[in-house]
């Protein structure tokens, strides 16, 4: 492994267009609010699954269901997400790369197991409901994306954790690793929202309190739909922003970091 | 505006890394399969509101509605996703720039024109039913999608098309409209699959087409969902792939090619 650069001569990146240099927000500030808006979201699905949804169980009721948003938001979207910054934090680019590989794959295995307990929630439900699963689109493009979760896993642990894969094996499959990354968080986005909408059709029929009514429980809901969008287009931002990435070598981002004259 | 470099000096940046090398896909060929792709979209969007939704009128029953799906894909998704890379082509890299920045907000303002005809074919639908407007999170998230794509249409062209705005200014704001641009291309398909799985709903709820025993409409209409998901990500995925940028001396990412030693 080629020896890392102190970090000291980095900031050149920084300096080199005054224009795009006043957009420059430093990623420790971004990341703490990412993970504000992360803990308000994990808190949102939780409060509206206890105050309006009646609360937790694992009786197989809807109180089984409700710990299905609760788990898919918080595993797939935050936790998810949480993984997949690790790289963006300036310590990870100098010293041992093994510690920061361990909690990459130990937040995303994490992110995995409560995505896995989450699909649980809900076949439980259906199935002691009598209810078919895997029928609405939303069904597809979770399971699709929880498929694509356990392949990304599986082969990032393959490829980067244990010792015996090749360089060319780790340079040719990381930028598929990077690519499908960003993908799999993208459609848990899409996943989350489509089924909130879903969940507030089915739940909100009451003449009362019809979802079209538009009663506190579908406002709270729609603007957690919301934030958790804002969360993912932000984690995507973050990871997609080139002065961010980690300056490795292999990579054309890192280049002009070393080869563009300082200042 | 600095001289564009002959396009013979850019394939350096392909033969860098031999193991990278291994997964270049050159953009005409990915180009013509997305097109495929997009037709496909809008051949199925079409299909589903024509023989299974009853087809389409303005005369502001449901087949005034089932013009909001076929123009929302159709602008939104693939009219958007294809002005999105028009500086994916190589010749737009060098000579002069304004015919396709005129063809980029040409496609553009097509994509934002049909949206709104597709907003409006919704709410003359809801208006007419006596249905309350603007109540589900895929109402939000979908106008919200259609206020940002206004703005960023807006500004592109204050800033981009029309002779008076700065240089600065022009490269205080290029990242801000790319990163937006990505953004509301997630969030329309995001918008368009909630908006399937919440028609699907609503459409099916028969004894004997219910959207739970998966009859072929639901089929059908979840493929086009995952079809309009596969399409997003394809154009997302092209839009940030390194060596499919136009090499503009302005961007970072540009700059590996020029200073990495050839070959």
């Amino acid at each position: 492994e080629p020896a890392p650069r102190p970090p000291s001569l980095l900031p050149s990146r920084r300096c080199h267009h005054r224009s795009t240099a006043m957009l420059d927000v430093p990623f420790p500030p971004f990341c703490a609010f990412l993970a504000t808006l992360g803990i308000l979201c994990v808190a949102m699905v939780g409060t509206w699954c206890q105050h309006w949804r009646g609360g937790f169980s694992l009786d197989g009721s809807s109180r089984t269901f409700n710990w299905h948003p609760v788990l898919m938001v918080t595993g797939l979207v935050v936790l998810y997400g949480a993984a997949a910054l690790v790289y963006r934090i300036p310590n990870t680019w100098s010293g041992p790369k093994l510690p920061w590989k361990v909690l990459h794959g130990g937040l995303a295995l994490g992110a995995f197991v409560l995505t896995v307990l989450g699909l649980a929630a809900v076949f439980r439900f259906h199935n002691s409901q009598g209810t078919p699963n895997m029928y609405s689109l939303h069904s597809w493009m979770g399971l699709g994306t929880v498929l694509l979760f356990s392949c990304q896993w599986a082969a990032g642990f393959g490829a980067f954790l244990l010792p015996w894969a090749p360089a060319w094996i780790r340079a040719l499959y990381k930028p598929i690793h990077v690519f499908f990354g960003s993908t799999i968080l993208m459609l848990s986005v899409a996943s989350c929202v489509s089924g909130i909408n879903e969940k507030l059709f089915f739940s909100l029929k009451n003449e009362t309190t019809a979802y079209k009514l538009l009663p506190p429980e579908a406002v709270f809901a729609n603007t957690l739909g919301l934030l958790i969008l804002v969360f993912g287009v932000l984690v995507l931002g973050a990871l997609a922003r080139p002065s961010w990435k980690r300056p490795d070598p292999d990579s054309p981002d890192s280049r002009q970091v070393r080869d563009a004259p300082a200042g």
